[in-house]
Formats: structure tokens, sequence, C-alpha cells
């Protein structure tokens, strides 16, 4: 069994493999693979409404919001929020937390001004920042709840009395939050929700229709809302996957069980890497990643010997980014205890021969 | 055996999908499922690679010229097209020969001046303009190769002095084309390429950087290009099936191979159109397309009864879209020249009993 720690594409349950796997030969007893049936069969189009449908069941998304299926990942997204929501001579609020929120108010600029509230960058983004004002004239505040390259997350909602705007490409559908506090939250699906290819966004529709700028119809939220996810030809076969994913969430019990779970695989790794001698955490301990855990070696001399240690035990994925160095064991849904165990047996028989 | 006959998402061969299903279990040895997969693994930047690599050789694409793998269908094209290439003040021309080029000249209207060259829309789309003069000081002319509505097709380039655009969605790779004459071309893989989810764009390099506007990133055909198809995480699955099915083109003899079946396939059912007294074909015989055959019934009422009895030989995807009524049936590059016989049979038993 391979231990898959990589931070996404990730891991997705063994069954939803199995399911897509023959969903490819035949799907749904139609005589015909899903990757040539027409996106506007009636099998399909109940494959979108049970997606949606599974979207708010699990995430308990309350009336007046809308679950939109895209494509472009996050990064179109950062371009798609302030075309939508930013009027020229306009600014809006963002928390700076790595890469991923850099790029996002960079593409912000394009269409009115960025108040960057708040950075992290002087300390290569170890922490979130806490202490900030955003501005009651912003024309919203946005952040990136979950940070995969520096294990940084950030679990309440900074209070604010401005439209609130999430990239929770990384965690969502990790653990229970309350949408009614935010206005748009969007999220790249190859993490918790499937494979990549498709984009999630949960929309307040009160937001939206409020500036002039000609949007394109592709990029338009209210345009996609109204096609019901299906303005043009959806991928067909990653928002069939991802139904298959939330399901399998959904007979584990749901969000609220599954963050149990990430919360006992988060804390026995984290514990670990506390207790051993050669290991070290990376970022300040009370903004911890549940997702992703970043850690490096006292001894950098040994973090490639380790690497293969971990690899001679079907431990792939843990190689960090460049930008942190190290190791990044990422433990989406999907990974199993067992694979944490395995990699904490792996650190600790490490360490018993390099006492 | 099903007969499908649907326009898009569409056939693909049967061993494509016998090889796809297998790697959602496991691709190429790893041990893991194609779903799984980081996309900065090696294993996967050559599945890139070899796509782009089969593209460029299957087109001939010559020097000069970038293969771009994006996502957001021919629809964000439509946007990306004029963003790129059509500056504030500047026309562009387009040929008006359906949905498909009404939507794209819509889109380019935000960006600059739209001059409609040629229009059939009178005459619902029946036919191709042929007589229309494109102004030399265009910063482009735009057209659509194959409309999938109305089974037109445009197989020769307009003659004009200024750079051509055109939308090859529904019949790039189905017949040979010289990329020289056009500076960008682009599709949605969905009908000879591969999945949904997967926007192919062959650019010829020096049209880019010439307008100023701030493009998003994500939209920037430039930033796409240095970025290697992977600017963010791409489509892994579509582009891995795509990868497969251009194999499989290969292996049939390329693009020229291809084009001779194709050839057989529409003259078999445009022949059996024209000599059925049942049956009459929808558009102008010089513009009939070879990947979508519109027909209809002289006598409107035998057409449900023709549907069903089509249905119970197990042809599928012939009902005709609603702008045309009667049927259509599409024949992509997978599907079998059996399946034509199939139709064909069926509408000379059916015109056998209501003779």
């Amino acid at each position: 069994m391979t231990h898959n720690f990589g931070a996404g594409p990730c891991i997705l349950p063994q069954e939803v493999f199995k399911q897509a796997s023959q969903a490819v030969l035949e799907f749904n007893g139609t005589g015909l693979s899903i990757l040539e049936i027409s996106h506007r069969t009636p099998e399909f189009e109940a494959v979108v409404d049970e997606t949606v449908r599974l979207v708010k069941e699990l995430l308990n998304v309350p009336e007046g919001y809308s679950v939109v299926l895209l494509q472009g990942g996050a990064s179109l997204q950062f371009a798609m929020v302030p075309m939508n929501l930013l009027a020229e001579g306009e600014t809006a609020a963002y928390l700076n937390t790595g890469v991923w929120a850099t790029k996002a108010l960079k593409e912000a600029k394009i269409f009115g001004n960025v108040n960057v509230v708040a950075s992290s960058k002087d300390d290569n983004f170890t922490f979130i920042p806490k202490d900030f004002e955003i501005p009651s004239d912003s024309a919203y505040f946005h952040y990136t709840s979950n940070n995969t390259i520096y294990g940084t997350e950030l679990m309440t909602v900074p209070e604010t009395s401005v439209p609130v705007v999430c990239d929770m490409s990384s965690d969502i559908f990790s653990r229970v939050i309350d949408v009614s506090q935010f206005s748009l939250i969007y999220a790249g699906a190859q993490k918790n929700m499937g494979p990549a290819g498709l984009t999630l966004a949960i929309v307040k529709d009160e937001i939206l229709g409020k500036i002039d700028r000609k949007i394109p119809s592709m990029l338009d939220y209210k345009v996609q809302i109204d096609g019901g996810s299906m303005y043009n030809t959806p991928p067909v076969f990653a928002i069939y996957v991802s139904m298959l994913n939330l399901r399998w969430l959904k007979s584990k019990g749901g969000v609220a069980e599954i963050e149990k779970e990430n919360i006992s695989k988060s804390e026995a790794l984290y514990k670990e890497i506390d207790r051993n001698p050669l290991f070290k955490g990376t970022c300040s301990i009370e903004d911890r990643s549940r997702m992703n855990v970043c850690f490096v070696m006292e001894n950098p001399e040994l973090e490639k010997p380790f690497l293969k240690f971990a690899e001679d035990r079907d431990i792939i994925g843990i190689k960090g980014h460049r930008s942190v160095g190290g190791f990044r064991a990422s433990m989406y849904n999907a990974l199993p205890i067992t694979s944490v165990h395995t990699l904490i047996d792996a650190m600790q028989e490490f360490a018993e021969k390099h006492r």
C-alpha cells in the first residue's frame, strides 16, 4: 500500500477510484462510458444536481447562496472575484499569508485598488497575522484559509462588517464552517472535493450585479449560476468523481466526523514532530494547518536520507515545497490514519538509528 | 453495441476507455491512480509533453507556433481571443455562421469593435456566406470552421491579409489543415481530441504581446505558454485521456487517414439522405459538414416514430438541435463506419415500412 501524502492533486478514497474506473467503461447502465455521454442527458444532469445538493448538505449552505461548478482552478477565481465584485476606484482588503494570497491580490490590482491589511511575508509566511484592521469601506475582505506551502491555517473568520471572500481550496470539506460568515467561498476541487479540473464557488446571491463592468459570460458568476453550472460543456468526469467523493464523505458521517479524524491525524503527527529530537515544525504552533504539516530536521544533512528511508516504506509526496524545504505531509480527508502511523513509525525508527 | 451519434461530449475509441479505466486504478506502474498523482511528477510531465508533441505532429504545426492546453472550453476562448488580440478602438472581423460564432462576436464587443463581415442568420444559418470583404485594417478575422448545430463546415480558409483566428472545436483532427494559414486556432477537446474539461490553443507566437491591456494571468496566452500548460494545476485526467486518444489517431495513420474515413462515412450518409424519399438535408449541399449531418423528414409526423425505430437499433444521440429540428448524426473520428451503416440500414428499413 502506497501512503500518498502529496499536496494535491491528492489521495481520494480507493472506493471512489473503483467506481470511477467502472464508469469510464460503462456509466450507470447507459451502455456508454462517462467520457462519451452528453452533458445534456438526464443521467448527467442528475449527477450535477446531486453534486450541488451534496455540497449544500455537507456544508449546510443556507438559503440565499448559490453553489456553482466552474473550471480554471482557484487561479482563475483570483481574477473572477475582483472582476465581479470590485469596481474601478474601489478598494478591496487582502490578507497576505502566502504565495496564493499574493497571487490573488496581484490579480485584483488589475480591476481596482488593493489594501494589504497585513502580511507575514517578511517571516516567510510562518504565521498568520492577527492584529489588523479591515477598513469598513472595503469592497470586500479576501483571505486564504489554508496555506499549503507553509502549513498554516486560519480556523476562525476575521471579524469585519464587509463581505468576506475566502479561498478554501485546500481545507474545504475538512472542517465545519459557517457559510453564513462568508459572501463568497471558492476552491479548486483537487484536495478534498475531487480530481483536478473542477472549481467550486459558493456565492451569496445578493453580492452580485452591483458593479457596472462588462464581464465576459464565462467569468460572470451570475451567468454561470443561471446556467446551472452548464453555461457551456462542463468538465463531466471531474464532476462525476467529485459526486462520488462527496457521497463517500457523507457515508463517513459528513464534515463533522471527518474533522474529528483530521484532528486526530494532525495531532498525532505534530506530537511526534515536537517529541522527536531530530525534527521540528516550521511555523508558529497556534497557526498550524491540519491539512499540510510542514517540518524540517535539526540536522539538514539527514533530510535526504530520511526522504529515502520514508520512500522505502512506500511513503510518498512528503518532500517540502522549495520555499520552505524539509518535509510537508499533506493529510487530506482520504488519507487513512494508518498512513499517518506509518510515517510516525518511520520517524521514530529513523531517530533510533540516528540518535 | 451502442451506436453513439451524440454531438459532444462524444464517442471516443473503446481502447481509450479501457486504458483510461485502468489508469484510474493504477497509472503507469506508479502504484497510484491517475486521479491522485501530482501534476508536478515526472510521470505526468511526460504526459503533457507527449500530448503537446502529438498535437504538433498530427497537425504538422510549424515553427513559431505554441501549443497550449487550457480550461474553460471554446466559450472562454470567445473572451480570451479579443482580450489578448483586440485593443480598445480596434475592430475585429467576424463571420457569423451560427450560435457559436454569434457568442464569440458578442464577447469580442466587450473589448473592442466588431465588424460582422457576413452572416447567414436570416436563413437560419443553412449555408456559409461566400462573398464578403475582410477590411485589411481588421485586428483579426474570426470564423467557426464547423457549425455543429446547423451541420455546415467551411473547408477552405477565407483569403485575407489579416491574422486568421478559428474556432475548430468540432472538426479539429478530422481533416488535414495548414496551420500556417492561421494565427490562432482553438478548440474545446470534447469532440475529436478527448473528454470534456480541456481546451486546446495553437498560437502563432508573434501575434502576442502587442496590446496594452492588463490581462489576468490565467487568461493571458503568454503566461500559459510560458507555464508549459501548467501555470496552475491542469485538468490532469482530461489531458491523459487526450494523449491516449491522439496516440490512437496516430496509430490509425494520422489525420490524413482519418479524413478518408470521415469522407466515406459522411458521403455514405448524405447519399442515403438524398436518395431516400422520406428524408432531406437541411443545409446547402456545398457547405455540408462531415462531422454533423443534419436532416429532417418530408413528413414531420414520422420523425418521432423514426427516432424510436433507431433507438430500438441502439442508435442514440441523433435527435436534432431544437433550432433545426429533425435529426443530427454526429460522426466524429471514433465513430465506426459500421455505426453509419446501421443508421443507413435503419433509414432504408423505415422507408420500406412507410412507403
